[in-house]
């Protein structure tokens, strides 16, 4: 009853160091679970020494290079034959591991995970599911960049996998969903919106109309739908706002408390856990629906905890089989 | 060498009293400045009286209706005959005043702005300059929604005029223009973002590249330029997002200091300072740029301190004659 999940041990600012540390974590808290560490082996070896590990469900699958954080994605999963991502790619596709979890370049986790994998039937195009926790409750927003240039019926696809991906990993029974527009009414927008809106209207999905931004945070819907290009530049505004509110925050918390105060490891802790609530990168990545198979593309500077719920949130997508769902409501609709 | 500027006295959540109290405001600090309240004569007399104002510099414009916030705008426009908009918009038309102020319908605004004074000669689209202030040097973003689905040409034209909305009211020499994207490299985005980078390149901006959302606080630019619709949800999310941080923190500094502590006043007053960094409805309201005329929006929720300042950023366009640097300007590049 073993699940081996794939991980890509040099993707990442903190890799592999973090990663390796991370899949530790993994590999104690789920002995059910085989974790395969992809990379270069005396480098993996090296970390998992460090942290004398003597368990026996983490494995290292040898893979030589590595495609950098700045690598042009589809260039080089071409050129660099036996990437770590591409090695871990290649053992979902094979059945090796249900899933595979990466840190890395995420253009290059996206173009493995589309030409490697390839897309489920029927669907058009995948996209990347990021849940934001700034609200009362989490927010998955969907998609945020792995394609540009949407139709309408992509966005109602996501609009499907990322209802199936709230349900099963946010044990939210039926899902409202919202697209991000920039008014209300059904009318307002662009010519994708408009179309996209009265589409939704037809499908069997609980939709609750157009969002604006600011609802992200306003836990008005459980699912937003968005094309890529605006789905991208809002998780990076809202990192970037966030880090910066935090910095601004600890500059003006200083002046008036006084640094080095009694106070300060207090505010120290107020902010750590302000940045949790806001930082995704936290809450176990985000997975990358509608390919064959689990690939969880985690944040560029994740450290061992993020890795850990990544490969936690890989294990719950391949155990209650969202894709064979995904698949499955996927064809109803194209039925229709 | 009076000014005179009209101000919607009806337009926004708070109006009319924060609107005429915020014209008595900039009525005092202003003495050469005629401010022409637009509005229900009953309804701004009686806000007059209740702030005792004596003066001499402030007359009160009758108009009998007014467009609510959630009406449509070029419908609200063509039905109610006489809103407070459109006569605040005719008297910058009809030369009685330079400008004109308001903190109501955005949507109404515009489309006042683009019929009934029309664009610039050579403009093919107004766009709303909104300023950040959040980073360490503030960032116009241009457009936050005046118009959707542009071209190339109209995001060229906004980084032109954004250009020198910033010389004229940031007083920055050589404003350093950005273009928002979802990737630094020339060829990344969508096909909008890469034909206009490639149209950037050749204007004699100071073009400083692709910008991707997180960079709007991180001052690399002191202009941001993007589509309106994206520019829309960039500030909706930014705006609900610094919201939501602030009842975050209140609940976990509350939880950590203790509600009622000797310490509580010294947060709400941290609290306030942060807001009002990342809050623009503070500095003046954003100016509908390209149009015929000085068109300043406020935001909804303005109070009399936002509209003061508002009418302050209209009173410097319309000294330094920005319309006719735009003027200038885009024939400029339209006669290559």
């Amino acid at each position: 009853l073993t699940l081996s999940i794939a991980i890509d041990a040099m993707g990442g600012d903190r890799a592999p160091r973090e990663v390796v540390r991370g899949a530790v974590e993994a590999a104690r808290q789920h002995p059910d679970l085989l974790c395969l560490l992809v990379g270069q082996q005396g480098a993996v070896r090296e970390e998992l020494d460090a942290v004398s590990w003597k368990g026996s469900n983490i494995e290292i699958v040898p893979a030589d290079h590595v495609i950098a954080m700045g690598d042009s994605p589809v260039e080089a999963l071409r050129k660099k034959k036996g990437s770590s991502v591409e090695v871990a790619t290649r053992l979902v596709k094979t059945g090796k591991a249900v899933a595979m979890v990466s840190a890395g370049n995420t253009g290059a986790c996206v173009a493995a995970g589309t030409i490697l994998l390839g897309l489920l039937p029927e669907v058009r195009r995948a996209g990347i599911a990021v849940t934001f926790h700034a609200g009362d409750r989490p927010v998955v927003v969907m998609d945020v960049g792995a394609s540009v240039s949407s139709k309408p019926e992509h966005l109602i696809q996501y609009g499907i996998m990322a209802t199936l991906y709230a349900r099963a990993v946010l044990n939210v029974e039926n899902p409202r969903v919202g697209l991000l527009n920039i008014g209300e009414e059904g009318q307002k927008g662009n010519p994708l919106s408009k179309a996209t809106h009265s589409m939704f209207l037809k499908t069997q999905l609980n939709f609750h109309g157009n969002v604006e931004g600011a609802e992200i945070f306003h836990s008005v819907c459980d699912v937003v739908v968005c094309e890529g290009f605006v789905g991208n530049i809002v998780l990076k505004v809202s990192e970037g706002l966030a880090e910066r509110m935090v910095v601004l925050l600890k500059q003006t918390l200083g002046e008036s408390f006084g640094n080095g105060s009694s106070d300060e490891r207090n505010l120290e802790n107020v902010l750590s856990r302000l940045r949790e609530r806001v930082d995704y990168s936290e809450f176990g990545g985000a997975p990358l629906l509608g390919v064959k198979g689990v690939m969880i593309i985690a944040h560029g500077r994740s450290e061992a905890k993020a890795i850990a719920n990544a490969i936690g949130v890989a294990k719950r997508l391949a155990e209650k089989d969202v894709n064979k769902r995904i698949t499955e409501e996927i064809r109803a609709v194209s039925d229709n």
